[in-house]
């Protein structure tokens, strides 16, 4: 018997699969960051959140065990093009793409924001899905340095755009950190998001958080998507865009646990950066919430 | 005049003793972690946590001033031998044994959290004692890797075949992280322990928390064993089974206050893991923890 | 254009000054820890509160923009003799003097503590001063190592001797951590302070603190001191005198906006000490509270 | 196409294979640090040897090209038991046998020095081998704490009573540090081993320690154990019992591609100990270490 | 007066411009690595690198005094767009020709390597110029992830396509680490570069390989890139590609104070990447060889 | 048995002693670092410096046994002044006049390099003595910031001045650095020390030192002061004012062990700052350094 920090690591001790075919629940991996505006490195994301992985058991702390009921592997990581953010934007497309066809629910572990994108072209080509969103930050920015309109910085812009959120079943929680303008919040209000600053955020607790999703998101289709940067700075020192104010790990899980049942299409875990990180305690966090969120899944599969 | 940063190191800067004897509260650190399952180093954790301990001036923030009323020493570290589990548990059990025999209340710093059983072995040898016990894990798995029964994951099953531990007066806190099966709840609540997971420890606050081990445990003899990992790894990430999601220093500061006055026989911080701390947070955090024991031993008598 | 983490750093990534001539809000650092009694290296601090404060962007969360109505500038870093106390505070008097004298309002980084007294020398030479001072410690000791009057743990003792603050508008919150002796507090009680340990700051959360503090401090002038060490260790690790159980950061932000619109004449960050910070956490936790302590000051001229 | 810091990261990015059959050369990893007398954390290197072994690519400065004349794979850990010394030798006993009995050589990742003897138990059952063993001590003593004979300083005197090793061709290379008593060196030199110590290391230089290698090795089959602490600490700082004054790394590289030719039957890379690394150096040099490894292996294969 | 560590950061604590006219040295940072195959960070090098140069005072160890023969500044950093290569290539041309226009010698502190193309496509713009190259490798693939022509592995077969660099002129020294083919050194040598690997460079020697360099560039114009991979990763373990086996400080100083003299148009110091650093180490050995540069220029002066 | 990481840590796990009376040697640690330039922190060098020592054990790699024929404790540090440099002076002289009167040895842990002159007071007020002395900078300024003549750049040009050392029999050895001006070296020569800087160093090897030294000292007493950045920052990056290019750790050993037979009254390891270290090499390298000093002073008695 190999010791749990031992052997290859793949994601949860996972299995290895070459195809999503067969499975119900794929994790996968992205290592790309070109999308960076400021400090990069969540192209590591990946190998470092299957290593914290590793001390991820079977059950969740509710009892939920996942692998009862969900059949799970580790797919590897999706091939990116360090070089060329439309080629990787394609690949990343089509890797999603062959998940959804398989009719598998990813959990896929960035690399940065920017690849949130090409997930929902992948997951939600056929319509729109609703959205739940974990972030310091709202990231519908227009573009950068000019006319850049693929950073970490504008996914949820072009997503809008090219109508893969229902933005009426969307909510960014967990919003903070300076602004560029007094105008920054306008564009994801004016979409029809639901915000919810991190002064909100304290006064309705982890579960006034989740009363406020599920009266939003109802019971259609939704994806979720949590950048690393919603949790404190002490919490998650290792990724791109810190802002100090934000959440604690346990309120992260709890809110991820009052998702159970929720019709899930897909989810990320985005921006930790393990360059930054210290004491691995960033990939810690992350790894712990993929597996929140695969309970989350299960939980709709009667786990 | 040396400064408090400088000279040899003891527990709390205090005078060092080859024997407990004439003392009212001895520190001693067991300098082992052989029953480690995941990532060890708790066996550096009472040379840390002696380093840590200078910046522990005399009074408590509530004004017990425990000098006043205790005599107190380190009396250096209990022999133990590294390849040996069983010795190792008989080095440990005579060390404690003698501090009972002398009177004396240990403050125990360990080590991996398999000390604890044999400290129980030396303390609680004539009657059974109750257990305050803060940790993420229950620590009652039956063995590890086969036929090992004494592992860090097991001490308190153990402690319960050994009619060592009064179950009606012992609660588990702090309790989450993911589990092997369902079912690994069972042994602690079939034993009759009070279980409190984080989501319920949450709930009731550092303040119900202290209520309810109050009720429990009344005016009998207890001990404290303190897991750094019940701690959240933000706060204490040198530790060799992290969870997310735990509490944070002040609420678990605000517990052992609350203990003031009980009948505490002894008391441990185990599973400081200095090669995984970083910039000392952890040991900082196991220092004061063992400075609040002793004011909560001191309030009991009279201080 | 400079990506933000390019460039040579300056406080805010704003224009140098050789002077406060003309400016509304000067930043400006004090490199100086010679008043340390335990571990060093905060004299570090405003070169690295400048790196990190390169996350800062133009607007807090809250919409406050001060730069739309303040004229800012970073004026550079204050000449200290690092071999010499008495000159030192000379050098540091004369600095704020001259940033008074052009009405500027300095936001300072230190530093360690001591720096307070020679900013209020020069600030508060005419009238005494309110004072919300964030902190673990009262620093109104009399003198250490015998006959030193001047370090990091005596600052406000000397300011009351001078003059310099009015006691009766003055508030120290945070408090906690072991003392020298039950008395530690007497002194600042004596004077007319009023405490908030972090028992009670917790009972009152960051809006009872507040209302504590407006009904205390009024309309008249007022300087804030944040000593980082007021933060938890979890969240501020790299500072010389660290204290278990201390504030989130998000706590300590909600607090100081809670002070837009006083009668502020000052501010500083201090205590932050770069060699023993871990991941820049307490650099960017300092760098944010300067940030928000413009946008407090700003709030006053109707940002 | 994934980049190299990405996928699942086995052994220099090969193919992970179940078996050894039908390979020439086998990595693998020995998770087991149940022999460390001191600073423990070697069970983690297989892990970590993985993960920096990404950055080796195909061929090596001196042109050979391993892959093109040698069918290699990662086969995965081994199996140990972390609380039990003797069925952990028994585990790997039975592991490398198997590898031998497939006719593969294997290079293995420890894991601390103990686990050369079961190698050596399963390479070297039927006749006696060379040893070239590089390393700051001689790990030929004969107990430690008392009658614990099988720690990661007593392997090569256990080799030598279970007639594994030709004594007469073994060397250590690199021995420093300072010692128990004054005869630590006796039981290596009565043994027949050639000693060179880092005073005669450096006057040889590695080409000069080449020569005495090939002039005692000879042509027949030989075993290479490189500890990790043969390097300088500021080398290899990641590692149980660092000593100061080794080797650098071009001088390890130079001599293990002096070894090109020769009779191979398996080599092993230990002690390093990823929780006492600083910024993965000691993992890549380790890394570097196998690949040079497997190059010399495949020149004798010719390549 | 303000400490050395203190004030804000420029090179070598130099008085800031705004334009190199009227300066015969200037120093300027390339914030930008979107040319890394591997590792990122080596944006963030500027700023790490004007940090360390605080270190450096007036004159070198031989008595090199270059700021009494040249005047030198710091002129900030270059404009770059982080997602679009071509415009960085362009930005940094036209920084660089700027430079040239105003007949100053720029030393620059990358960024990745891919930097060094566009500083000699704005310097050598009329002639081609002698490359005395210090690195691990050779930097002159043709392409990566397909079509990509613009990474930090392909710059220098980019200059010889372009005519900037002299072939027989240039050389390229302490080439190591594994290779993608045995044919990777082949264009370099074909290309006509002189090509000393470690092995040789350990035999030459410092004095060995600066006569060898002396031999081959002559009078002419030379552009100097060092690489600070061209270090061991024990020296630098900050960078993108780190390679086991490298020179030491010393070495490299010695080998650039054997350049004094020479007709030098520009240097670079690239590929120290901050979030990969240990302890500040691998940005203190840059900013050395950045002021060593600027005393081998200086030399040429009469210095 | 206590495994030698545990336990309260003495310098070499020697016994404790409140007096030198009786002893041969007497280590003692001297937490002072108020004569610091730039990065403090060596105060708490004497602590890191113990912790590191327990790698040490009895005999070193020549087989020099220091304890069986001397007689040696630890007999605490030293008390200081950390606010009053005068005092500290005072304080260090009159603890170094006491071991000298009781005709021990001492081997001294810094605290930064002033300490050296209060230490020659101590041990050289009856006849000055020879100073071999190991440094990146000759540390005989006349004076920083103005008048402070007591600072770690002084203390070799006050020891002069006060007659304490011999200066024909006096050298400096590992020099190089950058200087504040081309005379820096000036007063050094003009007082009749001998100067080895790196590049000469590097020529003449360990040995060749190691001659040049006896030939200078001859048999007359002399003291030993190692300021830890003679070495290279790769090897000791944990100090105050760390220089590129210095020795190695086994060219240190080597030239210490060339030492023996002299007639040494004294000797310090200083510098050595544990707040900027990493993987503790530095304290590493600094307490082998101190063992190999005892072992030099052995050798001399007959060991």
């Amino acid at each position: 018997m190999v010791p749990r920090f031992a052997g290859v690591p793949t994601f949860m001790r996972l299995p290895q699969a070459t195809s999503p075919e067969g499975y119900d629940v794929v994790f996968t991996g992205i290592p790309y960051d070109g999308g960076t505006t400021n400090r990069s490195g969540a192209r590591h994301g990946p190998r470092e959140l299957r290593n914290a992985s590793s001390l991820m058991r079977q059950v969740n702390a509710n009892g939920i065990a996942p692998y009862e009921v969900l059949k799970v592997a580790d797919i590897g990581d999706c091939p990116v093009n360090p070089f060329d953010v439309m080629d990787s934007l394609d690949l990343i497309t089509r890797h999603f793409a062959r998940i959804a066809a398989a009719k598998a629910i990813p959990v896929a572990a960035g690399g940065d924001h920017l690849v949130s994108l090409p997930i929902l072209r992948g997951l939600a080509a056929e319509r729109p899905v609703g959205l739940i969103h974990f972030d310091a930050h709202t990231d519908t920015a227009d573009s950068y340095f000019g006319k850049n309109r693929y950073t970490h910085g504008t996914p949820f812009r072009r997503a809008v755009e090219e109508g893969l959120i229902d933005c009426e079943r969307t909510l960014q929680i967990g919003l903070r950190g300076s602004l560029y303008t007094p105008r920054d919040y306008d564009y994801a209000r004016n979409a029809g998001f639901r915000l919810i600053l991190m002064d909100e955020a304290t006064e309705l607790g982890p579960d006034g958080i989740v009363q406020a999703i599920r009266a939003r998101v109802g019971d259609g289709p939704v994806y979720i998507s949590f950048d690393v940067d919603c949790l404190d700075p002490a919490v998650a020192p290792g990724t791109g865009t810190p802002e100090a104010g934000g959440f604690l790990t346990r309120e992260a899980q709890r809110m991820i646990r009052g998702l159970n049942g929720l019709d899930i299409v897909g989810a990320d875990v985005v921006e930790v950066s393990p360059p930054f990180d210290v004491g691995g305690v960033t990939s810690l966090a992350g790894a712990t919430i993929m597996f929140e969120l695969l309970c989350a899944i299960a939980a709709g599969r009667g786990a």
